[in-house]
């Protein structure tokens, strides 16, 4: 047995990651999915929060992809075309 | 009377534009528009279509500030609040 080092990010306390670097990008694209969630719940009161949320940590994930796309390549959008949705 | 030039999209033929320019950055926002729409609704198939497109709008037409936050400024999104959703 041995105490060893574990990081987490505040907003998912569940998840566990031995690399610190690792735990960073997960709370940056936690920190990303949370805002995109208010600003289009805002934008769209229609949406449910749970639609709201999925749409974050949607975009938060694939963050590279809309970068580039809101930049000046829309078709960049269609590196998403097939890609699994699951964790 | 006289004969004139106006411009429009094919993507939206009721929207007249007497400038060559508009005309065209109101077809870019469009199709951004469009491509948004139909990411979103495979990500997240519980959207109707209308909230699809209400999405899609609603970004293309904000993209510089879409832009900003998915490259590295999450904060950036702060500017979206306080603004009118009216076109």
């Amino acid at each position: 047995m041995a105490v060893e080092v574990v990081y987490r990010s505040s907003r998912d306390p569940e998840r566990l990651f031995m690399d610190k670097a690792e735990a960073d990008r997960h709370d940056k694209m936690l920190e990303l999915a949370e805002l995109l969630s208010d600003v289009l719940q805002k934008a769209v009161p229609s949406l449910s929060e749970e639609q709201g949320e999925e749409l974050g940590i949607y975009m938060a994930r694939n963050r590279d992809v809309f970068a580039k796309a809101f930049k000046n390549q829309p078709d960049a959008l269609g590196e998403l075309g097939s890609e699994p949705q699951a964790e």
